[in-house]
């Protein structure tokens, strides 16, 4: 950081310190996903708890309020205002949660994702449940802390951890938005592609050709491996720090695209991740802005370029050099591969046409579970009346293909999922306004050329850290607050032709 | 812990959050030497260095001197007495160091680790003493605070932290002892071996067969997968936590024993961790015991156990399951094979009998450079002094080979080198002691039965954690203090023959 006034140079160091630590809990939680035995789990917890309520009680040292108040009245240059403002946001957070809640948190969802990783595929909701009660009354009780604190209803006080500044109110507005017309669009999607179904890869595909095809993706996408791994988990995430990004995945014989559609997702979070603006690095200026913002990097990775026409040579190059010709890896069949839609149980492996309905089921049902008008056990009958209204599925009896299928409750995630579809709403802003200043993007894509796709994402996205709030970010990036209209635009053209 | 009074268990729960503290760093310890990519080391080293300050400032809580004191007059029992005489030891190390050169050396030590990875094979002794220098300001700083505190000598200072009670007195002795008998066994037995030379294996072996035939050795040995793994780095060792214990090992094609003997030491490791006393994890009173001891285990079943003869057969039939039958493995060719003598340049790759040799030199020159009768530059001429001398190998030039080879010195590591060969005497006197109490002891290990081994170690050694003093515990285990001479019987019995 540039030298500013001795108070904010000591509120720096201050969450410079909170940063060094977080990079352990951040290393401790991926060893978890990836490496660690079963046994390892309670120990583990104990200790991520233990430095939880460290890093908590570092940001609720009693001095640093006036501290803050005192820096916010010098005279200080603009990134140093973004960063007081980002420590404002994250002091006002932690103060308004007692310690004990945190550790208690920590404790509650490192018991019930434990033993959810076997409940799910045991279809165990009762024994869910057991554990999954404490996750619901330590997530109301932090929504209420956080409410009084900040003076926003329970649920935003939640989302706005990983959306700053996104209100229920506009997420209605979105979903309801999206209610208008997606129905009739998968509706007619399906329809015209049961005429002509993709012709669908025959396996197996061993681990080892999944894993070269993936790197070599990882090449192509310019991850740097010097900086970051690929390793392998139940359910594939990107974690670590910006020095080290660790994105992990999982190897299905018989599944030719899941292992590589993962890894070109999670290389998005990735790159903004490995790309943040190095000089600020520590400070809270330069994390990534929000949830929506990473997610619209890994659909721009993942939907925009990758599963794109213009995308589709390259990756049927490279899908027969590792797997091999088939007919289902021609040029041809690409398009009817990568964009097919259908209307399914599980939202990871759901399109896109269909992704954004199954988090508006999760979204409607946490808020209504944090806002106490339903409990635990009310779940699964929702879900299964939405999933008929919604996606047309039956999930009665199946929990494992239905309420249990997603990790984030178990670890008392709450507010997070809408982000899913701010992000593809955003990636569908983001290209819109690259295709305005570089009509051609689709024609250099096509020639292997991705360097002004990664330059407008860097310059725009990925360097400004939390330099400007969201919204102030939006407007510079692409002209105009978040409009789901490009969504639409994008979509329909997409899907529609 | 049992309920004793409010003093004491608030002193468990301090020490209770410095063992979940240390549970992280360990953990990135382990990440850092298996997976994490070189780009990541610094941020990492920031990382530990932070935690590893704050686990110091936890140990020197300035109202902690008076409540140990305060507990040590309380009506506490046994284990209680043990456990906060670990604690006053703890404390007292601790409080002899102060923060800044706790952080400095984690920072000096990082960054010379890391550049030593390449700097090793690259040959550069000039670029490592670039390093190196700072870390042997930092360790003479350390001893002189260590002695100042402890009033012990600046080497035994550092040494007590690894072998606590272990003084340089002693150490001459029992290495004064060994130089009487010892070079003239290696003389003999190499003259004799020479004369009817081992088969010696014919790769290429497979990194997957090498690494299945680790495996179900850890299995033979009792290993629990449940709660530990397996992993690869390029120096093997055992990290973790006795919850979730790391063992690693490395793989060369054209070596058939070095990783299977690898995974077997540090499986002997293992085991005393995951063994430790279950019933008081947490406290330092569970902790293994001390460096030497931690070593006796690994030899005990490296040495004792693996390269006995009553082991061959079982040996024997397992490397030809996994790398096909050859005469390399065949019973009669095994003993030749893993007791093979050869006075070499690399300490990890050395047999038993040339193995204190190499201790014995890095004993000599670290407690010479710490007593600042030598500096960092003088070490290159006075190893290849004393390899000629001690081995009879000319390392001029070739540092790689010869003052580069360990990663200990390079992290400030001093006074451990010792624990080798303690470790090596506690095992021949362990095996010695088993075999007074049950005289069939081979005749089971031919039999594959390793009960009665595992039970004498787990209820002699293992689930005694730190409840004695090292004398005391050794006594209670063998009827006597260490004592060289059966390590000089064992030796005897196993070459001379």
């Amino acid at each position: 950081m540039s030298r500013n006034t001795p108070t904010y140079d000591a509120l720096c160091a201050h969450w410079l310190r909170i940063y060094r630590l977080n990079h352990l809990l951040s290393m401790a939680g991926v060893d978890r996903n990836t490496l660690m035995p079963p046994a390892g789990n309670e120990a583990r917890a104990g200790a991520m708890a233990e430095l939880e309520g460290l890093v908590h009680g570092l940001h609720t040292e009693p001095e640093l309020g006036e501290r803050l108040a005192r820096a916010e009245q010098e005279p200080l240059d603009e990134v140093a205002r973004a960063n007081l403002r980002e420590m404002r946001r994250h002091w006002r957070d932690a103060n308004a949660l007692t310690r004990a809640l945190v550790e208690r948190k920590a404790l509650a969802g490192a018991r019930c994702e434990s033993a959810w990783r076997t409940q799910r595929p045991a279809n165990d909701w009762h024994g869910f449940l057991g554990n999954f009660r404490e996750v619901v009354a330590v997530a109301r009780e932090e929504a209420h802390q956080l409410a009084e604190q900040t003076g926003l209803a329970p649920y935003d006080a939640l989302m706005d951890r990983f959306e700053p500044g996104m209100r229920c109110d506009e997420v209605d507005r979105l979903f309801g938005d999206l209610k208008t017309w997606l129905p009739e669009l998968i509706q007619t999607v399906v329809t015209r592609q049961a005429q002509r179904p993709a012709v669908v890869p025959v396996g197996p595909f061993s681990n080892a050709a999944q894993r070269a095809l993936g790197k070599e993706l990882m090449s192509v996408l310019d991850f740097d491996f010097n900086a970051g791994r690929l390793d392998e988990s139940t359910h594939p995430f990107c974690g670590g720090v910006p020095e080290d990004v660790r994105i992990t995945t999982r190897y299905h014989g018989d599944k030719a695209l899941q292992c590589v559609m993962g890894v070109i997702h999670e290389t998005g979070h990735a790159r903004y991740e490995q790309n943040l603006p190095r000089q600020w690095l520590g400070q809270p200026v330069a994390a990534a802005r929000s949830m929506g913002l990473h997610e619209s990097q890994s659909l721009s990775f993942e939907m925009q370029l990758a599963r794109s026409p213009a995308f589709g040579d390259s990756l049927s190059g490279l899908l027969q050099k590792h797997y091999g010709e088939q007919e289902a890896f021609a040029p041809e069949n690409i398009g009817p591969l990568l964009r097919q839609v259908k209307p399914d149980l599980i939202r990871v492996d759901a399109d896109e046409l269909t992704y954004p309905l199954h988090v508006g089921l999760r979204y409607e049902i946490e808020r209504l579970l944090i806002e106490g008008s339903i409990e635990a056990e009310d779940i699964p009958a929702l879900w299964d009346e939405r999933m008929r209204d919604g996606l047309g599925q039956d999930t009665r009896g199946d929990f494992r293909n239905g309420c249990l299928q997603d990790v984030h409750w178990s670890e008392g995630l709450f507010g997070y999922f809408p982000c899913y579809t701010f992000g593809a709403m955003y990636a569908a802003q983001w290209f819109s306004a690259i295709r305005r200043q570089h009509p051609d993007l689709d024609t250099l894509i096509a020639q292997g050329n991705l360097a002004v796709l990664f330059d407008w994402l860097r310059q725009n996205i990925w360097s400004q850290g939390s330099r400007w709030e969201t919204a102030e970010l939006c407007v510079r990036a692409s002209g105009e607050q978040l409009n789901p209209a490009h969504f639409r635009t994008y979509l329909e053209a997409r899907y529609r032709s």
